[in-house]
Formats: structure tokens, C-alpha cells, sequence
């Protein structure tokens, strides 16, 4: 069976959980306290040499590190993984967007005001540059979904799970959805997806989330 | 036929340049000259919306961009793409380090050293903290080369050839390839890969790179 490690909250860990989700993917689940540090613990070293979260242990015994690339894995051969090579090529170069122009920068501003509020002040200046490079990202990406119900032309697939995972939060990260109208309508859209769960139920007991 | 838009000395557009060579795809080529802003023309926005070179435009008449979506659009049922679905998940995830730990680094040290030298004294601080990241980064992956030939214990791949393209000029950016003898080692496996054709040659007259 396939195991996650994971953390609470993290925009990274949701995505692979709510692929094997929504693939019916079997799995079972540890948190790391990333909090308290327990992803430098030898324990976890021992399985993410990184000391890395997420961190996926597939069913054969392969350790995976990078939330795109669970996305991936979990979904080859599934609904999930677009249907022709310019479909996967298209999937690839959005899910390479999120992690250099959404990410890097939704997620410390994210941090610095919602999940450790007490830096937020300290880290006034880095907030304000992460949310507007955060907003140049969005902005392409609103104006791209102006024309089309998923990211890809071929149907909802891991591309927008990935690119789901932190830019349905930015709103946590000091940005204004309503600045969005087409993410904000996809957004929707992803939340209404056969087999959805929400980021709150992540590492949340087996009996509610899975 | 595929036609890659490039620039000259650019890691990015030599990846998916070399992947043509070594798969023997035959493709066009049109250099960009992007220190002289060619990409926000009003003729390069038609092809690549959002100004990025690289930009593939495929067979088929789909763009791509992302240099290491590329790669797998074009590797896809060839010998570069790993074999397994194990394989495939640990090449992306190097595609993804690459891109979040590798090349937003080495790329603007080694273009304010190398490539726009008259700024590198305005640029000293910023350089600096490029070269630290980037050393964080390389030393994990000599750390993951000291155990094997190539990136994936398969064989060489589009893994290789992602990573490839601005590892070997790291001395371009003023770090060091004696601090790192595994990657040095590995850097010169690649360069006697089957096809292998030099950076130096990216928009060289086709005579002499096709």
C-alpha cells in the first residue's frame, strides 16, 4: 500500500492526497510535525533523506519526493492523466509554472500571515514582495482560465490539482479572490470534482477522511 | 516539423535542442535575441503568449513551454524516457529540484557574471546569495551522483539532460566543479552520450549543429 507523509495544512501534501482520493487510490497516512522540526529526525531522515515533506513510499517500496511528481505517479493510466502527448506536455508546463511562479511565493506569504501570524509584522517587507510576485502569476493564470472550464482543454486532470493545491488558499496568503473572477469560478468548479475533499481534512482521523 | 524558438547560451533552450539531436527528431530553429527584449515583440507574443523562450511548437502546431515539459513531450516512447512508472515519478522529481533548486540560481549568477559582466559589481550581494543556494543544491546532488552513473539507476534520460543544462556551466557562475567530483564526473559521461552536441553550438549555422 502507498504511504504519505504529510503535514498539516500544507498546500504540497493535499495534492497527492486528494489524487489518491479521487482515484481511489488506497493509502495509509503519517503527519510530520514540521512544526517542531520532526522532518530533520533521524527517523524521517531515515525516509526522506532530504528531510522533505511530503514524501510518498509507494507500493513497491520507491520513495518519491516532489508533489508533481507523486501527481504523476498516482495518476498514470487514470482519468487523471491527460489523454494525448500535447495534453501532457501542456499539463507538465503548467505544473512547472506552479512551482516557479505560484508557489514559491502564495506559500511563505501564506506562512508568514496565517499559519505563524506572530512573524507577520517582522517579515512586513517579504510579504509584500512574495504577494506581488504571487499576483503577477495569477494574473496569467486568471487569464488563461477566462477561455476554458479546467486547465487543460481535455477535462479536469492532475494539472489542476496541482495548481489547486495553494491558489485556492490565497486568500491566506493576504490576497483577494474576488481580484480572480476565472480562478474563482474554477475554483469552484475543482470543489465540485467526483471524490473532492477539502485541505481541512487532511491528517484528520481515517474514520472522516477516508 | 518541430520548431524550437532560442536564445544563445541559455541552459533551458538547450535541453530540449540536445534532446532533438540525440533523438534524431528533425526540427527548425529560430534564435531570439532576448538582450535585445525580441521576445515582447509583438511577432514573438503571437507564438509564445506570456514572452518565454524557450517555446516549442510542435508538429502538430502545439506550443509548449518549460523547458523540461519539453523534454517529455519529446522523449515520450523513446529511449530518454525511464522505463518504469518508478523511474518516470524519480526523473520528474529532479526535474522539479531542477527547477526550484538548481536554476533559479545558477541562471542569474552566471548572467551577471558571465553573460552581463559590466553588472556584476552592482550585482556583488545578490550574486553571493545566488551561489550559496545554488552550492546547497549542488552538494545534494554530488551527494546523489557519488552512487551512480546517471541520475536514475536506469540509464541516461531526459533526467540527465534537464539537470545538465546549467550544471555544466557552473563555473559560468562562479562556483566551482572541483567542489562537486561526483557531478564532474557525470557531467563528462553526459558529453560522451550518443548525439551529445555542445551548448557552444545552440544557433550555430545549421551546417554545423544539424
Amino acid at each position: 500500500m502507498n504511504k504519505l507523509y504529510a503535514c498539516l495544512g500544507s498546500g504540497n501534501c493535499f495534492k497527492p492526497w486528494l489524487a489518491m482520493h479521487q482515484l481511489m487510490i488506497p493509502f495509509e497516512i503519517e503527519m510530520i510535525d514540521v512544526l517542531k522540526g520532526a522532518q530533520k529526525s533521524p527517523a524521517y531522515l531515515a525516509i526522506s533523506p532530504l528531510g522533505v515533506v511530503p514524501h510518498l513510499v509507494t507500493h513497491t517500496g520507491a520513495g518519491i519526493g516532489e508533489s508533481n511528481a507523486m501527481l504523476w505517479y498516482l495518476a498514470e493510466d487514470s482519468d487523471l492523466m491527460p489523454p494525448t502527448a500535447e495534453a501532457r506536455a501542456e499539463a507538465l508546463q503548467w505544473m512547472f509554472y506552479e512551482q516557479s511562479k505560484l508557489e514559491p511565493f502564495i506559500s511563505p506569504a501564506r506562512f508568514f500571515t496565517t499559519i505563524l501570524p506572530e512573524q507577520r509584522d517582522s517579515r512586513a517587507d517579504d510579504i509584500l514582495t512574495w504577494q506581488a510576485a504571487a499576483d503577477a502569476g495569477l494574473a496569467r493564470l486568471d487569464a488563461h482560465l477566462e477561455k476554458r472550464d479546467f486547465i487543460l482543454s481535455t477535462g479536469y486532470s492532475i494539472a489542476d490539482i496541482a495548481i489547486f493545491g495553494y491558489v485556492h488558499v490565497l486568500e491566506e496568503a493576504g490576497l483577494h479572490m474576488a481580484d480572480y473572477p476565472a480562478i474563482a469560478r474554477w475554483t469552484d468548479m475543482v470543489k465540485h470534482t467526483d471524490g473532492f475533499r477539502p485541505l481541512s481534512e487532511l491528517g484528520q482521523p481515517k474514520s472522516k477522511a477516508a
